[in-house]
């Protein structure tokens, strides 16, 4: 941390740069770090290929985004990106810039740079960030604790995932003393739902059945159904959940149609059904109670497999 | 609290009581008074007139449940009750009790005792035990910091609510410490859905529609939903947010049907709407954001009427 504190302090001009399709951690990462640069009187700029997602568009530094490679800096930051092609064109500024700095918080990084902070054990990159500050004793303000509370609370699922530490509640404690709006902030983070993922919803919920006396959820969505909604890529996220989170469920299946007779599964537990086997029945894999796998042929005659399947185990 | 301690010090026998239909804050305060108390030697017992509901199964400090009304003790200790008819019978053994503590953070509380202990900023009951286990020097354990964290969780929302404080990360910060199984509380607590209530919501997302460009949604549930699915009270709890929650919303009326042509209205708006002038157009009540009503008559009659005075102030 000192190596990096050392290179921001010789640096005039800064670039931060972070993922492509930047979630709450990326985004409040990179403008905390923004700000921060900016009250200590650099010439900071923020790189961004998109435009800043709608959900987020509360954060406080846009004015620092320039979204053109075009221009120099003394030195880039990269903050909660793990790989150089998570960066879009921002790669191009990464490789560009004499001076470098990596700050992430991912299982594996294998970024190059000339300060390289890699801490897995961060439940968030805001985590970091607000640790560097401590370290370089750069006064947090309000702008800045919305950007560092979103970006811990994006990470940690408003701390309810199992990623959140002792610490992250410590840093937390902090941030509220600034008098931010988080109440706000986690209504438009974690409640908010398109109108899309509503239809996906309510279909998956249309469609779900209960097996093995209510201890295995099944669901699915066709391709039809998805189409017809006009569905983007993170409608998808979390409808395995609800068949999970129905009282007395142990396994959610969840399949999605992605083409004629092909279709991509999703299976889920709550306490103690190890789904990553299950998975690894259908050529797939993943984790003791996340874990997914591809399935071709009729709907109902796979059901009927995995369900058997799952039974072996309850 | 030096007072409360001073009872609690001096009684060889106590009893814990809290509210009827208790949630998370009143059992997890109730256990976590009745363990420390036993940890530092006193012989206790909750009281508790209904069973421990399933979702709050997991609590530590059953083994102290007595459920009649039988017994004398030195101290009886009422947490998160602001009156006495929320205690139910337990309220018998309130009275019949020499010397009376109660510990509360509801904003009226008029129950007597002989250490009364208000706080209305705590977020959590459950804040207030923490506390007076650090007054009393009475060390923390697993058990106990299980019930304290599913109090502070429960009442804040997961830390979401506007009534969280940075005190209440302090705390949460220091619970995590011991190793608790925070995660598996947050999935139990926040995210179990009940089948019912998975019907209530599908009907609700069928029967939504919006109005005024996206920015008012409008659903309902008539009788026969409800007693098809054989609905719980706690069912119907946040219909009303799954048309708030939608993208672009601002305004979310849910009505509901609870005898021919009588219908519940529900009103609450995201951002700058005032419903509580809504819902006094139509002789009801409550705040800004969150308001509700009764009206008689045609539903869609109605609808039309609400939507047309919510228009009015959009």
């Amino acid at each position: 941390m000192e190596q990096i504190a050392r290179l921001i302090k010789n640096a005039d001009s800064i670039i931060v740069i972070t993922h492509i399709a930047p979630d709450g951690d990326a985004l409040g990462s990179a403008f905390a770090l923004g700000l921060a640069f900016e009250s200590i009187g650099k010439k900071v700029s923020v790189y961004l290929e998109e435009p800043v997602p709608r959900m987020l568009d509360f954060l406080p530094g846009k004015h620092l985004v320039v979204d053109n490679t075009d221009g120099t800096w003394d030195l880039a930051v990269c903050v909660d990106t793990s790989d150089l092609n998570r960066l879009g064109k921002g790669s191009h500024i990464y490789k560009a810039t004499l001076k470098r700095v990596v700050i992430d918080h991912h299982t594996t990084n294998d970024m190059k740079a000339d300060g390289l902070w890699i801490d897995k054990k961060a439940a968030a990159a805001g985590e970091m960030v607000y640790s560097l500050m401590k370290h370089m004793n750069i006064k947090l303000n309000h702008d800045i604790a919305i950007n560092l509370y979103t970006a811990i609370a994006t990470d940690t699922g408003g701390f309810r995932y199992s990623n959140t530490r002792s610490e992250t509640h410590l840093i937390a404690a902090d941030l509220l003393t600034f008098d931010i709006p988080f109440a706000d902030v986690a209504k438009k983070v974690f409640d908010t739902v398109s109108y899309s993922k509503m239809e996906l919803m309510k279909k998956t919920m249309q469609n779900l059945t209960l097996h093995c006396n209510g201890k295995v959820a099944v669901s699915w969505l066709l391709n039809d159904d998805i189409i017809t909604v006009n569905a983007q890529p993170d409608d998808f996220e979390g409808l395995v959940n609800i068949g999970r989170n129905l009282e007395g469920v142990e396994v959610s299946l969840f399949l999605r149609e992605e083409k004629p007779n092909y279709y991509k599964g999703s299976l889920r537990a709550n306490d103690y059904v190890d789904v990553a086997e299950i998975s690894s029945i259908f050529s797939g894999g993943g984790h003791m109670r996340a874990a997914g796998f591809s399935v071709e042929g009729n709907l109902q005659d796979n059901i009927k497999r995995i369900v058997a399947e799952i039974e072996k185990v309850l």
